[in-house]
């Protein structure tokens, strides 16, 4: 009875997180689309970063983050991703962060995410903290480009849209 | 040994989902705080509400979402929350939220998080599903906020300062 009370208590469980954080991935995946293709590279607010650049930190963060964790490899923060001023050059991308996340999540199985963890070198915490991080920064940012859309009069997707 | 290991690879247990939530809302009082008092009330970007209004839907979720879960009494979503145009009604109304929110949690004991749970008459999901819509959609609408400071030239705070 311990064990079943346990298990239907979890918070959230491995696939729920799972399939939780890519919907948001495939949210983002919408407001990339929603995007006017030159307004993507080029439109900001303020001393803001274009959407572009946004989605140049969430591909840095992403999959190369949880390859971190799933393998034990350490890996480099490269915002600095080369789009080619193209939309469909960031949605392949987009699309192969995807599968390799997909590819990762396969290998977390022996993997404690209560264990310590610190990604890129420098952000220390837990498997946990840092797969909420990676969720929650997604959300943050992916809100401002909703913001950017609006301000460009284009309708973002519905936010329960994943 | 199959207790110690699904014990430890909770994705998340219920203490820091709820660190991670009230940590949240600490730094989205954090951005109201930041807001010129004028510009909270009347200030927005293309068709979008002011951020007092944003915060009216935040107030509106949070404790009364949490109180339905907890208690199992119906409540009634509410945005139009009167702040009296005032920072201060504003910031007294979170911190009335947040201690109703710290007693609701101190119920949640019993609370299966995977159970089915209807918020508010309308929104149906699970417990974990409706936690966690109220800590993402305050994610998504602070970092709307983040763009408005921006916008008004007023640093926000850091997105890790909880």
């Amino acid at each position: 009875m311990e064990t079943t009370l346990a298990t239907t208590q979890e918070v959230i469980n491995r696939a729920q997180f799972f399939d939780h954080w890519q919907g948001h991935r495939s949210l983002t995946r919408k407001v990339i689309e929603a995007f006017p293709e030159k307004e993507l590279f080029t439109f900001k607010i303020g001393t803001m970063r274009t959407f572009a650049d946004m989605v140049g930190e969430l591909l840095a963060i992403a999959a190369p983050g949880l390859g971190e964790i799933a393998t034990g490899k350490k890996a480099v923060l490269n915002e600095a991703i080369d789009f080619k001023n193209s939309k469909r050059e960031m949605l392949r991308l987009w699309d192969l962060a995807t599968v390799a996340i997909n590819k990762y999540w396969d290998q977390m199985g022996k993997v404690d995410f209560q264990q310590e963890h610190l990604s890129f070198g420098q952000f220390p915490g837990t498997v946990q903290s840092a797969l909420f991080y990676f969720l929650d920064n997604e959300i943050h940012h992916r809100g401002q480009g909703y913001v950017y859309l609006r301000a460009l009069d284009v309708e973002p997707p519905f936010f329960y849209d994943r």
